[in-house]
């Protein structure tokens, strides 16, 4: 049932070396419920950014031009460690988070929600071959090693790349209703991992 | 083990309307391991091509300036449609599956790769959802219903979606090894579906 039909807009922020999956797993789930949601790509200018993989995304809007953002989206990926140091882009977060109604992020982009302090003093989690990296950008940040995802507020955030899938339809479910993301997982063929604790990736990355 | 230290040429063939996640499921797979796969995407003429989520990828070549694919990999999407009567998009599909060595399909692309004639008397699947169209664009294709994805030959298609995501990764295994696929796929955190006869959606959509 879907609670609230308004559609939200949906901004994924691009950076040069994001991980593709960390991107369009969730972008699959918003956008597949047009009414629900739009998805729009955004990067410190509109244009062509190109991702860990090679292929190259097109940024809609710049961030000074954005509408809006109900959703934000911080994907993961090797260029995250070149934008942990990058005030405009962490600063960027921090106005747009401030009126968003759900903050995510998949995989290292907690990283940066981290480095923009935004996770002080909540709990969260980031992807695990890297899991270091996440306490490294957030010390004042209760880091949890074994979850899929963590939701903590208005603040959700997944582990390593294909769990950002399994979150975004969590954040579909929350914000369009249950029905809403069994419908859309079931378009997709794919098996939503709905328990937010349950991550086999701990253990083989050597943190539970 | 790889079996073969080559890099192959992967062609991600782009139309207007193609499945976001059709699309990056596989490209996070293949381009997860630059050294033994490089990614390109392919359209009828290079620059942006939209998908049928929204958000824009960058074709990096045209069909006629395209370098040799060793791997082609063909979406499936409500682009489809438009795509099936495209008779130089088919012709140049039959003129690059001769010279590669794998030819895969996600979801509907399928029915592109029927309609071109190349699954003629060969096993293939498609998306489950919408079944019956590949049965229309391929009659004298052996459907198979049940199954995640089906290899014959150089022909290895894929159902629905996310289905992709694990037939690419058994490309990956057969083309550089088993060892090399578990690898992405823990760095990717995903629980690959390593058999292809388990296919939970073809009994939610009534077809097993």
């Amino acid at each position: 049932m879907a609670e609230e039909l308004i559609e939200r807009t949906v901004g994924v922020v691009l950076y040069p070396g994001f991980e593709s999956l960390d991107v369009y797993g969730p972008v699959e789930a918003f956008g597949c419920v047009p009414g629900f949601f739009r998805v729009l790509m955004v990067a410190d200018k509109a244009g062509p950014v190109v991702s860990a993989q090679g292929p190259r995304t097109v940024a809609d809007h710049g961030f000074a031009d954005a509408p809006k953002l109900d959703v934000l989206l911080v994907p993961g990926g090797i260029g995250t460690n070149d934008q942990v140091g990058n005030r405009t882009l962490l600063d960027w977060l921090v106005a747009r988070a401030r009126d968003a109604e759900v903050v995510t992020s998949v995989c290292s982009g907690s990283w940066l929600l981290a480095a923009a302090g935004l996770l002080d003093g909540r709990r969260a989690t980031s992807n695990k071959m890297f899991f270091a990296g996440a306490r490294e950008h957030g010390n004042g940040v209760d880091w949890v090693p074994k979850a899929r995802w963590v939701e903590d507020g208005k603040f959700v955030t997944s582990s390593g790349v294909s769990a950002g899938t399994d979150m975004a339809l969590h954040v579909v479910a929350r914000l369009a209703g249950r029905d809403v993301a069994d419908n859309v997982a079931r378009a997709m063929e794919y098996t939503w991992e709905t328990d937010p604790e349950n991550d086999p990736f701990a253990s083989v990355w050597g943190l539970a």
